[in-house]
């Protein structure tokens, strides 16, 4: 019998994602199966990534997790679901006849530790990065080949998303056993090259309730919930799909636009209610409208999450006249360069049509900074043993 | 054959009313029918009251309007259509022979005079009143005693709901031509004596989207209205007059503060999004959440029209401690007295345990003043001609 391996170290990337159908209710709360499929824009690593090292060993005492330095709890359940999924695809691998020259035990511990390349206080959801790139690293500790889907899925749902870079849906699936209810590519990163995506992070006022809870009380509570879900997303999911495929920008940033405001309309409609959009939130709204009202064209499209956030969408031509389009209304307090972060944005004068458009109301500060980035790829493997976050003995390694 | 009267002048007075299921959408545009039912409370006339004092002479040359003491536009698409449809049923009442006295010919102008008894600039609806008002005085000078409904309704269709004390419901009715689209009493004032309602007046930032403009593009764009119109309303009207005849006050509090909340999702769902609640609204909706998780039972219910004002319905056992609740959150930056307005309501100190439900959050001046109110009559005529509004030369008396 082939003598086991005492220490298995793998780091890798995963990226974020952005929903533009979004996922809001689960008919599973335990197996994490969504009341809607959703489809989301993967981000590009170069500006936001969750980087994973999971290590495996014998001597381990126990599952351990640092997120950003920091211990957390690793009894977690949505933590523990995850790693019983991987160890079950493992077993499952084993059983079907692979032989591992050297099987770990799937007794041993496991030891992970995960940092963000973005503030966490970004209200930027990292869960679904942070699962996303721990079920990958898992699965490359483990020789598991199959769909991660269900792996990602147990840890956050939306972190099934970030298994695949460019477009991907989530096909919320038919089965109670959720077995069909996984990730999709729709269309690689390379597909759209022109799409920009530029994050405003807004100043935080008070902690959002969590998504977890919101969409529970949603689901229990509201009556348009269910009616999207049922009779609304399909139709949604498909035409998302053609505008993504066509690259209709114009389709595609108006449909990003109405599934944002129908998904807080929802939260709205829960009891009690729910409220992500802050004051600075429909401000920004205002902005995209006038702005595309200004050119008489689709230009720019919002969508916010679970938070005060904003996400905006445009093609690379109408990057730099929104972000001073945002600058304008929005003076930022913060020194002028710490305001841009990401790909590099040419400033721009604006023209006094477009400043008349977008009217007199300021909100200084309102923005605290831009992340500029664009379409990116899935997970990665690192190869650079300088890249673990943990050392031999299992441990994160001294900060850098 | 009997001389016509030289100048007739009647002078009521008619109240607002807060619908508590929510109208919002027509389906026809022209005769102002709605798309679904709606229901509302009538408020007192002590506190907020429009007056009208209509006459009618052969010596005027032309329709004339002021409203507040400043004249208006009288050839107003919505004021004409309320004179026709009032005139149209003054000529029916005598074809179908019945005789006046002294009748007027209907070819005579009207000059109108309106007054509130509370400030425009307060953002509650005072066309429901005023168009009350008007139908109201233009029947009695026109000795019409049919309903009144499609008269008030042509001019603002809420005003339909003004014609009745108590509690009224609008129904949509069914008939292309809305001859059955009519507003009926379903209790009197005298019903549910401990109801109390307080209207915080919050500080206006922006002039909100008009509600004709904005239904109407709520109508074209959101599905989710066009479910709840169909689908969920008739149930909504069904339960909410139940509540309402029974006093059952958890039922009917929970059921308004569900109702306003999706009507103000329906507004999300439109395009572009209308967001008629501010950050204040929103603070005011958590306060009152707060207010009876502490209590556990609901004893607050806020119900918010199109604008930020927020409309408090409670029974007159937690007026008092409901106020107090709002003063502590909402210092008000005015001298104290200015700050409630309307029926007396006794200081209070709030318990320890309520503060610590409330949170530490402050919005000093967020709420301009408070008006504290309860349920009234419908449209009553003004016997004292001291208090018409007009001149014998049919021209606004000097303001006193």
């Amino acid at each position: 019998m082939a003598s086991e391996k005492r220490l298995e170290v793998v780091t890798c990337t995963a990226p974020v994602n952005i929903a533009v159908i979004k996922y809001w209710g689960k008919r599973d709360e335990e197996l994490i199966l969504p009341i809607n499929s959703s489809l989301s824009v993967t981000l590009h690593q170069d500006q936001l990534k969750t980087t994973t090292t999971a290590a495996i060993s014998r001597d381990f005492t126990e599952d351990r997790i640092w997120l950003n330095g920091r211990e957390e709890d690793a009894g977690q359940p949505r933590l523990q679901a995850c790693l019983r999924e991987i160890r079950r695809l493992a077993r499952k691998r084993r059983s079907d006849g692979h032989e591992d020259p050297l099987p770990l035990s799937l007794s041993y511990k496991v030891h992970v530790a995960s940092v963000n390349n973005f503030p966490t206080a970004a209200g930027l959801a990292s869960s679904a990065a942070g699962y996303a790139c721990l079920a990958y690293a898992l699965a490359r500790v483990y020789g598991v080949e199959s769909d991660l889907s269900e792996v990602a899925r147990r840890g956050s749902g939306s972190a099934c998303r970030s298994l695949y870079g460019g477009f991907v849906e989530w096909q919320m699936g038919e089965r109670a056993d959720g077995k069909d209810s996984i990730a999709r590519q729709v269309a690689p990163e390379s597909h759209w090259p022109e799409l920009r995506v530029l994050i405003l992070v807004v100043s935080t006022e008070r902690k959002p309730t969590g998504s977890t809870a919101g969409m529970q009380t949603s689901v229990e509570t509201s009556a348009l919930l269910r009616f999207r879900a049922e009779a609304l997303v399909p139709a949604r999911m498909a035409e998302m799909t053609r505008c993504v495929r066509e690259r209709d920008f114009q389709a595609f940033g108006q449909l990003t636009m109405k599934d944002s405001n129908q998904f807080h309309a929802t939260c709205l409609d829960t009891f009690p209610p729910i409220s992500y959009l802050s004051d600075t939130s429909r401000r920004v709204i205002h902005l995209v409208h006038r702005f595309n009202a200004h050119h008489r064209r689709t230009k720019a499209a919002y969508t916010f999450d679970a938070g005060a956030n904003a996400v905006i969408f445009t093609l690379d031509d109408a990057v730099a006249e929104f972000v001073a389009a945002v600058r304008h209304s929005f003076p930022p307090e913060l020194n002028g360069d710490k305001f841009l972060k990401g790909l590099p944005v040419e400033p721009v004068l604006l023209s006094d049509e477009l400043k008349a458009a977008l009217g007199a109301d300021r909100t200084p500060g309102g923005i605290k900074y831009i992340i500029a980035t664009r379409v990116g790829p899935g997970p990665q493997v690192l190869d650079d043993p300088g890249a673990h976050l943990l050392g031999p003995d299992g441990l994160p390694k001294a900060a850098a």
